[in-house]
């Protein structure tokens, strides 16, 4: 835990026309997938049900032009699963935007920050993910 | 064609350490009750019941130091509700994030944008190229 404004969380959704969106979820399902080789495993790590992360990763393959994960779809255990290159570019441009985002933004979110309340100590809410 | 990139929409929430969460739904009920002078009144607007757009506002007088909105508090129809300081400054820093974060993404925007499958088109004249 690095000082107050590491703290403060900002998330991004982006609401596509077609009415697909990317967002903090289906960014991190793809990098755990990109990580593990396996949506299984990607699932698991995000305390997801297999179902759920394969609904996410149909969800994002129907949404772009081309789909964004290659699976031996094998099922839970079964099979590998890795990013292929709109996968991988979706999630840098993601990556991108939220950084970005982070950056342009700093003293707005520093000022906000100052106006809200403080909270419990680092991960005071017991969730553990620091936030 | 001018307008394909207007028809994504980016959407910012931010979470504060203290747990609180600000984000497109309350600054838009802030902005609708420094215009229409009405928690009710807003809330119509935003197809909400009056005790669901008063316990946001609740949410947020306690998220911040000091309250967002003053109201006379006497149920919907009765009474009026103004920003106060502190509501005027959350809702011009979060939109100033917003825009901030829109510019600095812009080519992030256009590039998720062009991989994404095209909606239906927005400016109805049914070429589908969205402008």
């Amino acid at each position: 835990m690095t000082g107050a404004t590491a703290r403060t969380i900002l998330r991004l959704r982006l609401h596509f026309a077609g009415g697909g969106i990317i967002g903090p979820g289906k960014a991190e399902l793809l990098e755990r997938i990109e990580r593990t080789g396996s949506i299984a495993a990607a699932g698991r790590e995000m305390k997801m049900t297999y179902r759920r992360a394969w609904t996410l990763i149909e969800t994002m393959n129907a949404m772009f032009r081309a789909p964004v994960v290659e699976s031996a779809r094998g099922g839970p255990g079964v099979g590998g699963a890795a990013l292929i290159p709109t996968g991988r570019e979706v999630l840098r441009l993601y990556r991108a935007l939220e950084s970005g985002a982070q950056r342009a933004g700093a003293a707005e979110i520093a000022a906000l920050e100052r106006l809200a309340r403080p909270g419990p100590p680092a991960d005071g809410d017991g969730d553990g993910d620091g936030g």
